[in-house]
């Protein structure tokens, strides 16, 4: 159902003192703010206006209010789906982006078999972070671009449905998205918190648990950025009358052992299983654990964790994942037999120098190398290689010998193999000493106010 | 001659990077700003990336050095005159913009009598202050619209001349300044000088003296604020090797008891003629002294007020007056004979309600209540008036008694008028105190470290 648009402000509104204002630092109304989405959206208003106010945001920033203001009425420029017909709660998780990422291939079948509905629309790679649709495609014949009704069907007979965004949802973001990319006004927690929300909260969902990554491989390399935008996630769904939560969560290194698009999935199908590595199924189940909670389908954290560890335990969860696939016109041989992914040609090493201690990794750096072996975009309108991917034998705090290897590379060309073994090399620090201060996976909780 | 364009920058610049610097506060090397002025004239960058920029440079500022280099790109945009076969050196005088600002045709001619070259390009009335032009133009025939053959053809002849700008002088400024003006990006003292210089070096001068007017009816109310755009512009003139003085002048009050264009015109001829009021006379002297000084036809600024006040006395800077009006084809009849200029058809007092002193002036309102007349434009494609206008009979520090006039208007609607005299009435402060700290009409001057 849409709901109805921003009436037309009585009083007109100047487009350029709605630009003066904010360069001066004077809040915008809420008017304000609804008059200039909406009519950039229509074409009302010229790239060049939108671009200086943009800028004006960036270096003047915004209140909370102007902030769920700029959200609303983004989330309001296109489609919001009604999903108030489902019989249960309806939650999603939203991460900022990643190296090795591949929790929402577990969240998603593992959230719905615990009984509530997962409405999952999600994006591409980007920069030097995996994408989840790029990772489902990799499933031979999984058809991400349902039409809302399809997405609507596969939700209702099976809990969960991922797709990528819709041109009917949040156009204003789609439009603004692309001008800040070539303005120079992507960096901005207020954009970035408005561009996120706006898109989830049109999923029509009543809970939303966000992973806000900090480390050297997420977008925010400071802690204290990545809490501002959480807290400012956080904060916009309140007042907008939605639970949500956010998880502070390390990015210093891969989430798991494998970066790419083909090796994610069989990683994923590994912790549906109830295997794979110990951080991608901590920080699975912790995020299950949320969502089940805010979900109602857990009384507390504790016992919506435990709830998913039984869903994996009992296949209910790697079942559910099936139907999925099934429902998307994927090929389910595949997880049971992942050799049916497609796989690359070559595997080579990438081995250490020296005897040591790994004492940090520049994980952008391996999730650019993933990129230059093909399992990313460097360019919009590349294709991305399923099959291309790293797997870390190594990981932060582990000993190496000289000649052991680090990685091993799964490549289709010797030149992109060349090009990642030389950013794969150059993002290990090997120390003598074997002192490393690891940071917890989970660095802490931000809740809001009707949360505590 | 056209100066050479600069060439292409050998490594290629990103657009987006020189966004984003800016927006970090990181400084601009000459090559990256000399592209985007470059590419940005030839349309090979679109608007809405150039507005970007330019709220970043509004709200971060820039260095000294990318001033300069921003005002070269600018002035090397298009044609730069060389007038270097003239027999003397070529000084010009540029206001900011106030009310009842005459002096420049006061200037041109004596300056030109003292045996310069004055090569004049001026504007037409922005917001509520009067344009050069607008003024010439009361005078029936003149025409400011001269090729620049025919432009150097008339400074030849007489010494002086007096045009509007044409469009192969500083295409950048152009293009720039229409984009500032929809995207609240005018207000920046680092925009207005390569905006004002780079227009003014294309006119090939030798010297160049700087009239920043601040108070109630400049664009700069705050003296701090003058003084700073006069110091960048000195800085600036000198790093591009020219000589350039800024003198800080009083807009508390208009300029002399005359606002609008015919009667402009009048009291400029008054002042050429050794008479008209004390205020415009001392500024056009204290500026001629200058432009006489750095042309070197004075060895000292008051030495060359002296020349000034006898090139007045002799009659001689009235008759290049004379001879600079028709060569613009203009009719010299109206310089002995004033009524020969348009006149309104009707004249109204505006009355003081009260006894009392005249405390405060709101200045702007006086040249807004002036543009309301038809003397000026609110929107671009209006045409100016050039009989109305106000007369004023009581200024600064003047007593008054109720009834009697504050001024007078010269209108032709009714309806202008009311609205005029609304914001005249509203522009007096009457007050019993006769206590006025009445300030200097020249605050200060703003050499350069070449001049001290």
């Amino acid at each position: 159902m849409n709901q109805p648009r921003a009436s037309e402000p009585s009083v007109p509104i100047s487009v350029v003192d709605v630009i003066r204002k904010k360069r001066d630092g004077r809040g915008l109304s809420r008017a304000e703010i609804e008059y200039l989405v909406h009519a950039y959206t229509i074409g009302e208003i010229p790239d060049y206006q939108v671009s200086a106010w943009l800028m004006a945001v960036v270096l003047r920033g915004m209140t909370r209010s102007e902030t769920s203001a700029l959200t609303d009425a983004m989330l309001r420029s296109g489609e919001v789906l009604d999903l108030s017909d489902l019989p249960a709660r309806k939650v999603d998780k939203h991460s900022t982006g990643g190296v090795g990422d591949k929790t929402s291939l577990v969240l998603a079948p593992l959230v719905a078999a615990g009984g509530l509905f997962v409405p999952m629309i999600s994006g591409r790679g980007l920069g030097h972070t995996g994408g989840t649709l790029d990772k489902l495609e990799s499933i031979p014949g999984f058809n991400v671009n349902l039409s809302v009704p399809q997405f609507r069907g596969v939700l209702n007979a099976c809990g969960c449905a991922m797709i990528g965004q819709t041109s009917q949802i949040a156009p204003a973001d789609r439009k603004l998205y692309a001008l800040r990319d070539v303005t120079g006004t992507v960096e901005s927690p207020y954009l970035i918190c408005a561009s996120i929300m706006s898109k989830k909260l049109a999923e029509g969902i009543d809970a939303l648990v966000l992973d806000v990554k900090t480390g050297s491989g997420a977008f925010m390399k400071q802690e204290q950025d990545a809490v501002f935008l959480a807290e400012l996630m956080v904060e916009t769904g309140e007042r907008m009358g939605k639970t949500v939560v956010a998880l502070i969560t390390n990015m210093d290194q891969p989430l798991g052992l494998k970066v790419g698009n083909s090796i994610e999935v069989e990683e994923a199908i590994e912790v549906l299983r109830g295997d794979g590595p110990e951080d991608v199924r901590e920080l699975c189940l912790e995020l299950a654990g949320w969502m089940l909670h805010l979900g109602g389908a857990a009384d507390t954290v504790p016992h919506g964790k435990t709830i998913a560890e039984q869903l994996i335990v009992s296949g209910k969860a790697l079942e559910r994942f099936r139907q999925m696939v099934a429902l998307h016109g994927g090929d389910v041989r595949v997880i049971d037999n992942p050799d049916l992914l497609s796989h690359s040609k070559h595997q080579s090493d990438v081995v250490s120098a020296k005897d040591g201690h790994i004492t940090a990794i520049n994980c952008e750096a391996i999730g650019t190398a993933c990129v230059a072996l093909g399992g990313g975009r460097e360019k919009k309108e590349d294709s991305v290689d399923p099959a291309v991917g790293i797997v870390l034998h190594r990981r932060l705090g582990d000993p190496v010998t000289a000649g052991e290897p680090l990685c091993t590379i799964h490549h289709n060309s010797e030149t992109r193999a060349t090009r990642a073994t030389k950013l794969l090399l150059e993002s290990y620090q090997i120390s003598d000493s074997p002192a490393v201060a690891k940071k917890p996976l989970i660095h802490r909780v931000i809740r809001g106010t009707g949360e505590k």
